[in-house]
């Protein structure tokens, strides 16, 4: 039993690397690349594997596929990329009642106060209480910690659960569009591409609990400059809300559907 | 004029850009990669970047289909991949009239004497004097200078130059079958795929002549094990010869046919 899993595992693995090496071998075919062309093609990818870009490449330029493919006719809430940013191990964010969970940050942390208002369901409309809800997103600087930025590892990272009626609320900054990084080989590729390197201000935002299919998705703010060019392509109608207004502060909330486990 | 250049160049390289999106796109359309299936596929691509095989990787799985593309409908000597080791800057090998060329070897090479005798012609059969022959392959531990080998940087590597005949002759020792490094990502990949990693016993040789195309190209020998599944895929019928038993020494010859430049 454990032998046949182990058989199957590895025909699953055969089927994608073929299919990766044939689509491959098209693209080389229909681009009639050159032996210089294919040198340089190889040196850019090399320069972007070893400088550790890969992940941030695929996500950014593929990771969107990926997820379309698998849930553009499902019912639920849509995933979006969950993109190079994210980190394990997030402080749990401790609750209490009547207020709303303040998210990791420095004491004088610049920005704009946001409370984001969330409701979790499942695709049969009863509230998903005790779900586990992650939250990062980036600074005023446009950084994330624990990786371009001088912040704590944590910061502006956390999560929580939903109460009994799914709810959770939770107090933060607004995040900023930020650009992808471009000093590297994925910077290269997008001045080749003539493409703007920036993504719309966004919650990273992801959903965990037993049974269901963790739904990892992100947030988006209506009016923001970069939502029909983003470059990892990730807005999706229904990640959409609208941030009020309100003197101090700003206010948004949004609704997300879990689907069950298959 | 300098700007038109300059914008056909990168009109080409966001064609190719282009075609290289799009083609990984239909792999991971038709693949139906889950996430988990998304990111342990981008793992293994980092780790393979990270590691620098990503060149050793293009080489072994791509470079041959690239050629075939281009040349296996034209007149003239195949060309075979070029390779990750290939090393610039190999020293000149000084010939004496009526004598080989040694290639440079350490004085208690290890391995079986071997003279390798070539000619060079252009496709109306002119033979091409005064070209520039590059050869270099690997040792009787299977290892190659520069790389994998503790041998000075270009041990078994030089250059040298045909006489008025278009002919060369080179005295060496007789390569072996090796395997492409199975310790990282690639190897894990072959054995994802349940292939070996052999390539059976090369010459690498390259020629250049001003006004002719550069011929990159391999020399292999008859009855070696592991023609018909170079992991490679680099043997072409016309670069095959036969090693020839003088006791204590092998012999070989080929005839190579360059192609005018464009």
């Amino acid at each position: 039993m454990q032998q046949q899993q182990v058989t199957k595992k590895n025909e699953r693995v055969e089927e994608v690397f073929n299919l990766f090496i044939t689509h491959i071998q098209r693209f080389l075919e229909e681009a009639k690349l050159n032996h210089e062309e294919y040198t340089n093609f190889v040196k850019w990818a090399d320069r972007l594997g070893r400088k550790g870009e890969l992940p941030l490449f695929a996500d950014v330029f593929f990771e969107t596929h990926v997820l379309n493919a698998m849930y553009s006719d499902k019912p639920g809430t849509q995933p979006s990329l969950l993109g190079p940013y994210f980190l394990e191990g997030s402080p749990l964010i401790e609750s209490v009642p009547g207020q709303p969970c303040v998210l990791t940050q420095r004491p004088d942390e610049d920005g704009e106060v946001f409370y984001f208002k969330g409701n979790v369901k499942n695709t049969d409309g009863k509230p998903l209480a005790n779900t586990k809800v992650e939250i990062w997103h980036n600074d005023n600087s446009a950084k994330y910690s624990g990786f371009d930025s001088d912040a704590p590892k944590y910061n502006l990272r956390g999560h929580l659960y939903t109460d009994d009626n799914g709810d959770f609320e939770v107090k933060t900054i607004v995040p900023l569009p930020y650009s992808i990084p471009t000093e590297g080989p994925t910077g290269e590729f997008l001045t080749y591409m003539d493409q703007h390197s920036m993504r719309p201000a966004h919650l990273h935002i992801m959903f965990e609990k037993e049974a269901h299919e963790t739904l990892i998705t992100q947030v988006f703010f209506e009016g923001d400059e970069w939502l029909d060019t983003d470059v990892a392509e990730g807005v999706r109608p229904d990640l959409m809300t609208k941030l009020e207004d309100h003197g101090d502060h700003k206010r948004a909330s949004l609704d997300f559907i879990m689907r069950t486990d298959e």
